[in-house]
């Protein structure tokens, strides 16, 4: 004996996502008998439309619901000069709920990564080219992270963009705040110490 | 900016399950966008009608799709007066997994709990008397987990039926086989040494 048919289909839809288990999963569509219709409706609802009512921005290639993003829609408010690139949607929410960027992001479909097939032409690295160009894009902010693929991309990008009449530059990698240094790996702790600066 | 309306109502609808969190919230609704149709709307229908077809069992109070669960409705086959008595309906399957045990269930609803102001009429239990009677049961296995409330339900069913003439029995606890004994908690091993066998 197993589970009634419905509770096995809700099992075996939660284990599709990322990092959800069988017991994960388990315990997830059991709990679904114990929650308000309300929230069930349209937890429904927004699983049959997110793939209709999301595209990407034809733009920066963000998350959105017509053809430009929030972002590059309300583009009279911000810096228009400066693009920030991103490997994923999710960093751009990150630099939003900073609240102190306030110019335009260029978001890859991830990161450059030979070894998985993942070439510069798979991540929308070559729009940028145009951006530049029609944007009059001033400086250009690689915010991706860092690792082997994310070093990888930058270099990638800035090679690509040397001969172009603009400013390349990355977010700083080193010690985060508030840590105990005991507990950094030691490749962050040797680019902190390779990147160290002069004190003022 | 935030995410469009439809992302962050799947990310508030992932974030009323138990244990998700914000960041895993996130991570699962941006994850549907890359999920097949099928699965989405799958995902979608099982969960309008998981409580209109989900119901408890009228006999044992497993979970059901019709009047009877699935092993009361085969009763034939099965050791029909042995009752096993599990917390919830996720501990049938448990044990149906197991394959070795062939009688009945009888789920609770949870575990006697004073202090969160659960009491013996909330979870269940008085529906065995009836039963015992009615089915002519000659053995209850109390199968709930070695804890407080645990052992508070088993004390409270083992007095109820004191002077029924059934036989009431608890699953064995102790050292789980392929532990290392200096991981296990002080409270298992001293269970361990309290329920000590002679050695054959």
């Amino acid at each position: 004996m197993n589970y009634p048919k419905i509770i096995i289909d809700l099992i075996e839809c939660f284990k599709k996502f990322p990092s959800i288990g069988e017991k994960s999963a388990e315990r997830l569509a059991l709990s679904t008998l114990d929650m308000d219709d309300e929230i069930l409706n349209l937890f429904a609802e927004s699983l049959k439309n997110v793939k209709k009512k999301i595209t990407r921005c034809k733009k920066c290639n963000n998350l959105a619901d017509s053809d430009l993003c929030e972002i590059c829609k309300h583009e009279k408010d911000r810096d228009t000069k400066t693009i920030c690139i991103v490997e994923d949607p999710k960093n751009v929410i990150l630099f939003e709920k900073l609240g102190s960027y306030h110019g335009m992001y260029h978001v890859l479909d991830g990161l450059i990564s030979p070894l998985d097939g993942i070439n510069p032409e798979d991540i929308n690295i070559f729009s940028l080219l145009d951006r530049i160009e029609k944007e009059k894009i001033k400086e250009i902010i690689i915010a991706v992270k860092p690792s082997i693929e994310g070093e990888t991309t930058t270099l990638y990008i800035s090679k690509m963009l040397e001969n172009k009449n603009v400013k390349v530059t990355k977010i700083a990698h080193g010690v985060p705040l508030g840590v105990e240094m005991e507990y950094l790996d030691s490749l962050t702790l040797e680019m902190a110490l390779e990147n160290r600066k002069d004190v003022a």
